[in-house]
């Protein structure tokens, strides 16, 4: 395939796929935009967490044991704050902590979050653009049945215990896309969109909620190709599955295509979900069935040349196909 | 000596005497007031190096080796600081960072300087109460001949390399004294004031630049006593006897008496300058020459009860002595 590729993508399963894009495409083919609805201020340090996982996992610096953050990373900062009776219910590593200071203070200085991680992820190593979603704060807030919450008192604070009723985007009426995402959705040799395997409605949905973002996919000739971050009815990691559940929806392939319809013209899916196509095909989507589940960097780069590769193959067709839908 | 003791202290000399003092003295009985001249903004943080050696040294957690900052200290904030191409000047461990996110923390939910050094120190385990000098901004600024610079870009960032033509303390004329500096200085049971061994012009002058705290001391009764921070024409640690030679004095004992004119009853100075004892006594100041070097803690403990031991002789005509110099 060739022409530039944007993908949208969420925290670690979407910065995996990333990765992978990153290996396959060289940096003037590829965009990478990162949902900012989990950014929050926490201890006055503005923190970036989907940014930073994708920035720490592109440059090869992220703990694949853990699962976020940095290897090799230290607590020290943490055990000090805590003997401080400071607030320690968000882990913040030392080394980490140094991305959340530096934004923070450039941010203050007057620079935008493009700006600044522009500068960061150049910093460390990183050459394809790395673009969030909006300059303009975004927040995820989570109905629950206890009651409204931040997204990270939701996620982290409260491990996702709580039951969702629904999920807001506070701010969103007043954002637009950032100028790379802007211009990446006017680039006349725009080839493809790749929703990447995050949370749909916790790290895809923000991104979609910027004003401005879903007429201009839905007006996109490229195709647009999901990777489901369902496989057998299960979430890799995080909330996804228990979140379908609790908006009545049973978790699963189909309920991801359902969840973006009229976006997508393919879907990914793992070969646990084959006996779903028919179904798919139905809900008017072209299912790729493959390996989807990425443990080793040869995975990332093998999904990412697959799913590029089923891109291609809708060609100038794909505005008409989601129409369709 | 009995009835409540006022000491005054900057960084790391009069951290050490402060430590003494806390050893020979029961909480109720002892206040250290700290200068907060050197505080400052960094990386949006508010960064206070005297509180936080004072509190570190009281709690036996300071490093004795280096000389400032925490004992066991890790530094990997700052080596991902500098990777990210941030400010790296300014040395900041990341245990110790915790002290300065979570006061910068508190002070934007508008605690006062005062009510959050009381609940950090407090923290550490530290039962007598430390006080900062004012709850309002006073900044040294160091007047050089390459033009003026903020006390931590002359300290830390020129290493006092530049040539310094005066002092001044801005917002000293807005400030107030902390209310437990205030409180402390109108106590019926005040003994003694004790000036610490720390640089007199860049330590010691910023509290006496609070408006009405040179006026307290000099309506005072007790006896005010100060332990020379130069020994044999050295000092043991920092700028002060550069200074000094930069701005016309010769670096010595007298020279501190003379700085302090009218202020002090007495001057602890070291065997070195035992041959200068006519010349204070000239100068209206008692001498009380004693081994004035803390190496260890049992020299702390030992120089604070001898100073207390030497404030406890001039009794109530302290007042008319000082009216005498």
């Amino acid at each position: 395939m060739s022409g530039h590729v944007i993908a949208l993508c969420g925290g670690v399963g979407g910065a995996k796929l990333a990765f992978g894009l990153a290996s396959a495409l060289p940096p003037e083919d590829l965009t990478i935009v990162v949902n900012t609805g989990d950014d929050f201020v926490h201890l006055g340090l503005h923190v970036s967490p989907d940014i930073d996982t994708v920035a720490y996992t592109l440059a090869g610096l992220s703990d694949r044991q853990r699962g976020w953050g940095l290897a090799g990373e230290t607590w020290n900062f943490m055990a000090s704050l805590r003997a401080l009776g400071g607030e320690d219910w968000f882990q913040l590593g030392d080394r980490d902590l140094a991305m959340h200071v530096e934004r923070t203070r450039r941010l203050a200085a007057g620079e935008t979050l493009s700006e600044i991680t522009a500068a960061l992820t150049a910093a460390l190593g990183i050459r394809h653009p790395v673009i969030p979603m909006s300059d303009r704060p975004v927040r995820t807030i989570v109905q629950t049945a206890e009651g409204e919450l931040a997204f990270q008192r939701y996620f982290v604070g409260e491990q996702c215990r709580p039951v969702a009723t629904g999920i807001r985007f506070e701010g969103a009426a007043h954002a637009t896309p950032s100028p790379g995402l802007s211009a990446a959705l006017s680039r006349p040799d725009l080839a493809a969109v790749i929703v990447c395997p995050s949370n749909p409605y916790l790290s895809v949905d923000p991104i979609l909620a910027v004003p401005g973002v879903r007429a201009a996919l839905d007006a996109l000739k490229a195709p647009i190709v999901a990777v489901s971050p369902i496989i057998g009815g299960r979430a890799l990691k995080g909330p996804a599955a228990k979140l379908m559940a609790e908006l009545g929806v049973t978790p699963g392939v189909i309920a991801v295509a359902k969840h973006y319809r009229g976006l997508l013209d393919g879907l990914v899916i793992d070969t646990a979900d084959g006996g779903e196509t028919a179904a798919l095909r139905t809900a008017g989507v072209e299912p790729l069935v493959t390996e989807a589940v990425m443990i080793s960097d040869d995975d990332r780069v093998r999904l990412a040349q697959e799913t590029l590769a089923f891109c291609a193959l809708f060609g100038a067709t794909a505005t008409s196909r989601r129409r369709a839908s």
